[in-house]
């Protein structure tokens, strides 16, 4: 009789083999991390002999499972922003919140909070990308759990490096202090097409191709093939929108895929074309993504979903069986992350990595076996994460009756309540000005802090043109485009209001030669009359609009929007020793049968802004305007009188 | 201080009252079945006083969850047939098996056991719908579930009643009786449009037009609304294909809607367009439908698989916020069930059914306050049917600490396999024989034991033709058909073969008149000679072909497939006094460069059989046909080689 560490027996063993074997009655030996023998019961006993035979009379035992793609830090951040757009919600909040919180403490809490949650639901085996992957890897070592490591490199700053150089210095020695752990494989992970370079991809190729793994997560195929990075063993996240062409080059390179059901639903992606990537015989892996996008680590939940999406986006109820997904979260699984030697089924010579459930609850009931695949259906279709109750990673038990064994849960839920009161508490701030908003999508500038204007109604624009070009003033400079302005108003007591302009300047032949898309936010104004000009004290900000009205409209959630369009000659000119803009407008929408003659100018200076509002004043007489005409509103306001 | 029975305190309550109040340390003061108030903790302790008051700090209390469209007793159907095609699954699974099985203890069972799940996930009302469902009316009141119990009516024979006739007897019946209960409202509930008539349509809006409610499950709206259906209280199920208009049309009259996220994707039913009911004004409800289509009857899945159906399906991840769906789940689902002003909802006068959760546990940390909709998210996106701990209905105790509390599970879960293992063994059985799965569903025809044949090669049709028509022989009837023939063969021992035949009948003018589908099974021939005409005994059975090729293809699941196609000229005629076919058939596909001559009889005599063989090899004579090219195959044989 051979000697081993640990026998598990009599139970329904579903081994995701080779021959796919269900054992009715079946038995694992276990010898240090790994499987010895797997069997019938009585096959097993009578060979083997243990210091300890665990009686799981009643379990079901199947190898555990493989999330092939999530951010486990993120835990952090389940619920805090939801039903939003993916750019809304990433840019916005996500990125944001992490800009400011993200640090080696935030990491090793959220992701021991993440391993708990995956290793309650019979997760053994993760791939991470985020920040400050290292200390992900140690605090996924501390809670005994199998987990690629990935660490994120962006172009734009990120929580852990100040530039994209500083982020693969960082992955670099990070990957070589990690090569040689028993659990943790360090990777590199570049983010998203959206978010990276070429530049960024070929180097994270380098690095990975040092025989190194990694997780990495872009769906532009023909672009990071021909950037050798399907060279390396790459991990491809998502992939809603490859075509056939792709699916055939990813199939080629030997590219792992890993589909994540929810968080594609969720944030409305798109249908990963996952039946045509498996018929191509790709190695199709099933993921949860990061808590925040999800919001939960719940593998059935995500076996449940990929069965169900790939039915009923192709139309047929017998796509996705029950088995091939049950396949997709283990072996295939395991496969996909090139982990396919080491775990993903139970068989002689893999790595311990087990489960046990409870499937006797009622949601589980009744018990059919006619079918060789009926226990599939039951795994998929009707087992819950909280009918896992044991776990045993690399030989060691990690969960033990539903008991957690080497994560201590208490300090960190409380821990973890902390966090969410700090980012509460930052995002209540933010969210109670429109200047933080803008200021945490990327900043703004601040302008002078005085604004002299003048505005009159005038019947027609062409007497006001050939007088200020008739050579009578020096003009600096003259520009004519199509102003397409929308204002946002917030609820009183937020008086700023902001606004989205797309300048369009048109040349002398009336055609479009540059856009630009501006924001401007403005504060309340201090508003003064000093003859007929009206000068103004108020905070107002510029930034480059970057992002899509959309965007802006979702995030910063107006109380009310007003669109004007505008066509505007405007002129820069020097009168009488001050610099003064003019702009004649003519609105286009809503249409209006007259012009209007705009004065300008801004200063830091009060002293400045009254003199500036004598030259404005005399200048407007020097033009022929009446003071009668004088409009005290802007056009926000004119528009909707 | 005013008396009531029981206060629950000191909870995070979401009220789903009009002002959707959240209240962070909440209190419901309860007396018997009905609700006396919902406030602040200190309000409520303030102004009542409890027999009983519960200290529920730490723990979520939310209305009970509405499931408004379920098949109960269906639980005991779980699992057994999955990853299949609606038709192949509901008429050659579930209804050969409910014909089989289906009685009174059947839905006592299987209901029970339903609300046993139900309850433990926080679902405190259900509509159902199926047989004998005075019997599911029973088990809901013993469980102590509120409930809605439509009696299913079908236009073909099911277990509980042998004609339509029967069912809505059956169902006036029951109707009155359970006219006044206080948890159980009874129904009637029309099946499927493929399924009922105008007639059953029409007596259905009768019996519940006399104020009684029900539930129904009709998509064809024009159709149910000429039938005067939509005037009574309808709730109508799935409601996948239909469109605008008929949205319009179902608004207009009050329906309510129950959208079944789960069912719809694994039976690939489609989606339904649940963005654009709730814009009309439709009141939608979220649920499960049966367990056998789910397969659960966990309400949490639904929500979360709802809303993100919703935003992946209408490619805005903003539409169906948590908030609308837990709306859905609770006030809005009673509404569509018509119960909205008994329940659905947190507040006076309504009944007390209420749950308490538990979302504390890591999948559920940590708690964002920020948003007022945080709640929901948590509800929606994280929560789980295992989170729920207690359950109060109609202000009693169902679940108590996560034990039910009028339902003893254990001898039902052992009842429940014991059902399991008698319809493994039908069902071994009937997938053991081609023949029994063909009388599953819907019989078949035995016909003559014996079947004389010859075939011969005839290089031209044309003399053979001359010859027959020539007023030599007594023809009885003429025919000339296409046959689009489709043999089945199955693995040994299985030796029976399975043809579904679709006969094109053409008139003089070579123009279809007519169309039949039959499907015939042989079993396997002991062979005989007899002159030169083959004499076969075998078993051989026809029935109408009701279904699609597909539908057959997937149900007999075939080790293989082969087609052919001919052009058949057939002679009923009388020779020497018997009666014999002659037909001459052209192989169209595979098409083949001959033709071929078969004379064929059948007769139940042995003694019979040998004196028609030997008229059929003397006629074979008399047509000048040789004994030489004698063919002893059949069709799919001569395809084949």
């Amino acid at each position: 009789m051979q000697k081993v560490d640990v026998i598990l027996k009599n139970a329904l063993i579903v081994t995701m083999d080779q021959d796919e074997r269900v054992l009715a009655d079946g038995a694992i030996a276990i010898s240090g991390n790994s499987i010895q023998a797997v069997g019938e019961t009585k096959e097993i006993t009578a060979e083997y002999k243990a210091d300890e035979t665990i009686d799981c009379a009643g379990k079901t035992i199947t190898p555990g499972l493989v999330n092939s793609h999530t951010h486990a830090a993120m835990t952090l951040l389940r619920g805090l922003a939801d039903d939003l757009r993916l750019d809304v919600w990433l840019l916005g909040y996500m990125m944001p919140v992490e800009r400011e919180f993200v640090s080696p403490e935030f990491c090793r809490l959220g992701t021991l909070l993440g391993c708990a949650e995956m290793i309650r639901g019979g997760t053994t085996c993760f791939a991470d990308m985020y920040y400050y992957e290292e200390t992900v890897a140690e605090a996924a070592a501390e809670a005994g759990i199998r987990a690629i490591c990935g660490q994120t490199v962006l172009k734009f700053p990120s929580p852990d490096a100040e530039s994209y150089e500083d982020a693969l210095d960082y992955a670099r020695s990070y990957m070589e202090k990690w090569r040689d752990h028993p659990l943790v494989i360090p990777a590199i992970a570049p983010h998203a097409p959206y978010t990276t370079t070429d530049e960024i991809l070929k180097a994270c190729t380098e690095l990975a191709m040092e025989n190194w793994r990694e997780t990495y997560d872009m769906p532009v195929v023909p672009w990071v093939k021909k950037l050798g990075l399907l060279d390396a063993k790459v991990v491809a996240a998502h992939c809603v929108h490859i075509d056939d062409g792709e699916i055939h080059t990813l199939q080629h390179a030997g590219t792992g895929i890993s589909h994540n059901p929810s968080s594609n639903l969720k944030l409305a992606s798109g249908f990963a074309p996952v039946t045509e990537m498996l018929e191509t015989g790709l190695n199709v892996g099933v993921a949860t993504d990061g808590p925040s996008s999800n919001n939960d680590l719940d593998m059935w939940e995500e076996m449940r979903l990929a069965s169900f999406i790939a039915k009923a986006y192709g139309e047929n109820p017998t796509a996705l069986p029950a088995k091939t997904v049950f396949d997709m979260t283990t072996r295939m699984g395991a496969k996909a992350l090139y982990l396919g030697d080491i775990t993903g089924s139970l068989e002689a010579g893999k790595r311990a990595d087990i489960i046990l459930l409870d499937l006797q609850s009622v949601h589980n009931a009744p018990h059919f076996a006619r079918s060789p695949d009926a226990v599939y259906s039951r795994l998929v279709y009707t087992a819950k994460a909280t009918d896992v109750t044991d776990v045993m990673i690399d030989g060691k038990w990690v969960l033990r009756e539903r008991q957690l064994q080497t994560i201590d849960l208490d300090p960190l839920l409380k821990e973890a309540d902390e966090y969410a009161a700090k980012i509460d508490a930052f995002l209540i701030e933010r969210e109670g000005s429109v200047l933080s908003k803008l200021i945490a999508i990327g900043g703004a500038e601040r302008e002078e802090s005085y604004e002299i204007q003048i505005k009159v109604r005038i019947p027609d624009a062409a007497p006001f043109v050939e007088k200020i070009n008739s050579g009578e003033f020096e003009i600096v400079r003259t520009a004519h485009y199509l102003e397409y302005d929308t204002y946002f108003a917030f609820d009183a007591p937020e008086e700023y209001r902001l606004r989205y302009r797309e300048d369009e300047f048109l040349n002398d032949e009336g055609e479009v030669f540059n856009v630009r898309y501006r924001l401007t936010l403005t504060g309340p104004a201090a508003e003064g009359e000093y003859h007929d000009a009206i000068f103004l004290s108020r905070s107002r900000f510029i930034a480059p609009a970057i992002h899509s009205l959309r965007f802006y409209q979702e995030y910063f959630n107006p109380a009310s929007s007003i669109e004007v369009n505008k066509d505007r000659l405007r002129w820069q000119l020097r009168y009488e020793g001050v610099e003064l803009f003019v702009n004649i407008d003519r609105l286009i929408n809503p249409k209006l049968d007259c012009f209007f003659l705009e004065i300008k100018s801004r200063t830091w200076s009060r002293r400045d802004a009254q003199q500036k509002a004598d030259k404005i004043s005399s200048l407007l007489h020097t033009l022929g305007a009446g003071d009668s005409d004088t409009i005290r509103m802007e056009y926000p306001q004119i528009v909707v009188e």
